[in-house]
């Protein structure tokens, strides 16, 4: 996807529900510049990334190329790039959902730090302490963060049904929409369930660190997305299903590196402190494989299992530890072998031997693939 | 509205959206269950009954008055029933922004109990205590709670999008849909600014009172909900603007009597402990008027600020330090005013000197106006 195009979509977006809202108060600048701050500084994109791959691979336009200038990302009727508009606008929906998700994980796990500024509660809490504000700053910066993530979230909705309805494709997308964010909540919500639940043994561990990484990060990081963008395009079922395929097995990929990073990862480049994810009490599959593997040396898994999710823990030890029992290795080769499948999946030819999925999105695909589980932050 | 068709669509969807999370990991039923319980037992429906009367006064069908057994508000091409089923398919959509908004207004404002029982972070957190899981129940239960409002919310865009895309109507309704939530949003964060604010004079109050009582009650619980229903129908112009007018003021005064209801209601009646604004520090009309009142009485003024808002005030001294005043009067006169336009607002008539309200609409307006703003509960 055209980086250009997309913020250029974002934020047009932006600043149209930004007038909404002053419109209502403009004593509500302040924090709704805080939301729209986040989102048009952004991440990584990837998200928006795979919905251009699924529409791409359904067959859907590229557009000329040509600048948006003048309409600033709306639709003009017969104009060529309305699709393009259209599926960027998309894109931008796509956005919002992951500040929603951000904003309210970073309340849920009390993250102090997020894109290396403070999170929005403690944004927010900042804002009603030196404001001199009656009250808790610190149950207000919550407050605020719950109600700014609930706008990012209907404004995201707003943005689905504007793209999809100026393509026709409401009807042929929404289930696919639907299960998207379905899945993301019941992929949180399950989290919480097994970041509690700390009885269970590894094995039970590793399959509720996988079923995690399947709804909360695969589904709606790489597999929806893709399959979103086909679904706008029009593309036949054998297009979607190997867009899926890929997307499942890439997704839990990505997770499995993030999971890799969140201990072992340089905090100069993923700008996370070291070992966060283990002071933090992260479920991965790392530390299920890890305990797993300590099964026959009680000492060694005592001394782990006290030291997860203890903050005054020391992450270098326990880092230490994991490696020691090999599962960064067995992660890695899962990691090889979740790209592989995906990559295999995307060669797949229709009944008359045809490829279901063109050149063009293979190319961009297979190197979001590699980007996507081979990076350092 | 029919309450038993209603019913019978918000229970048939509901059972959908939990066989979506069944189907995604059967350990969820505890959580999702708490959340489709509360939407399902409902409050007073009163956000259904506007939308259905801005339905019926764009001339919407009113159907059959037929059961929906065998398609448990499923559409059927060519059903005469489908119009009716779509827009209570809306109506439900209504019922899941109001559980999203009153589960995480429960969260910030720290409420206990909601429609006589814990309220649903309490609830979680009692789960939590009960399972004896590890980590804090509280934030556990805050946590779930944050989440399950985010489900509802994304299952009120669901269900609104398959009731508009039904009628066809997406592009004629989905402004208002998208008005409606960035209104309720704002109005809620500028309650939590005006309750942080407590430096300002009583002008001011009342100004942020009413403005709040504008957007976080009055657009989203009458006045968009009765246009939307008109969009729904496609109705012309002017009946939408006498729609929004009555709603406007309707539902400012439905949210003055809560006010009242709040300080002087029977608790037998309202579920709430007696004075629970009050002690809530609740900003209200009611209480700028009292201050205002008060303004040439200093230790009165002092006596009263020291206990809004404080937990071990006696809500009882403070409600009589109000009611002498006169406060209390000249809000009811306010309700009485404002019921006086809206019913006028009806009356309006186009061009051709016909009535832009039907004799159905009217009626039922009517008496729903008085029920919202004359009840004790």
């Amino acid at each position: 996807v055209d980086p250009d195009r997309l913020q250029l979509v974002i934020t047009g977006e932006l600043a149209r529900r930004r007038a909404d809202v002053m419109a209502i108060d403009p004593r509500l600048a302040g924090m709704v510049d805080l939301l729209i701050g986040f989102v048009s500084a952004g991440g990584k994109r990837l998200r928006p990334e795979f919905l251009w791959c699924g529409w791409i691979a359904g067959g859907g336009t590229s557009g000329d190329g040509g600048n948006l200038d003048g309409h600033h990302g709306r639709y003009r009727s017969g104009d060529p790039e309305t699709p393009v508009t259209a599926v960027l606008t998309v894109a931008a929906a796509l956005e919002l959902i992951q500040a929603c998700a951000l904003v309210h994980d970073d309340v849920i796990d009390r993250s102090e730090r997020r894109r290396g500024s403070p999170s929005t509660h403690r944004a927010m809490a900042k804002v009603h302490a030196d404001a001199g504000l009656a009250g808790d700053s610190e149950h207000f910066g919550v407050s605020a963060a719950v109600l700014l993530g609930d706008l990012a979230l209907v404004w995201a909705d707003d943005l689905y049904t504007t793209g999809a309805e100026a393509l026709g494709a409401v009807q042929r997308s929404s289930s696919t929409w639907r299960a998207m964010r379905t899945e993301v909540l019941s992929g949180q919500l399950l989290d919480l369930l097994a970041t509690a639940d700390i009885g269970s043994g590894p094995a039970a561990q590793a399959a509720d660190a996988m079923q995690v990484n399947r709804f909360k990060t695969a589904a709606y990081t790489v597999e929806r997305p893709l399959e979103l963008g086909a679904a706008l395009a029009g593309a036949p079922a054998g297009t979607i299903a190997a867009l899926r395929s890929f997307g499942a097995d890439v997704g839990v990929a990505f997770q499995l590196r993030d999971d890799l990073l969140g201990v072992y990862g340089d905090p100069s480049v993923t700008g996370k402190p070291a070992g966060d994810d283990l002071l933090e009490g992260k479920r991965t599959l790392l530390l299920a494989t890890a305990r797993g593997a300590l099964g026959d040396d009680p000492a060694l898994l005592a001394e782990l299992d006290a030291g997860i999710g203890t903050s005054g823990a020391d992450p270098v030890r326990l880092a230490a530890l994991i490696a020691d029992t090999g599962a960064p290795d067995l992660v890695e080769q899962r990691i090889s072998e979740l790209v592989g499948s995906g990559l295999a999946a995307l060669a797949a030819v229709d009944e008359a031997g045809r490829p279901v999925i063109n050149a063009a999105a293979r190319a961009r695909l297979t190197e979001l693939a590699h980007a996507a589980t081979a990076r350092r932050s």
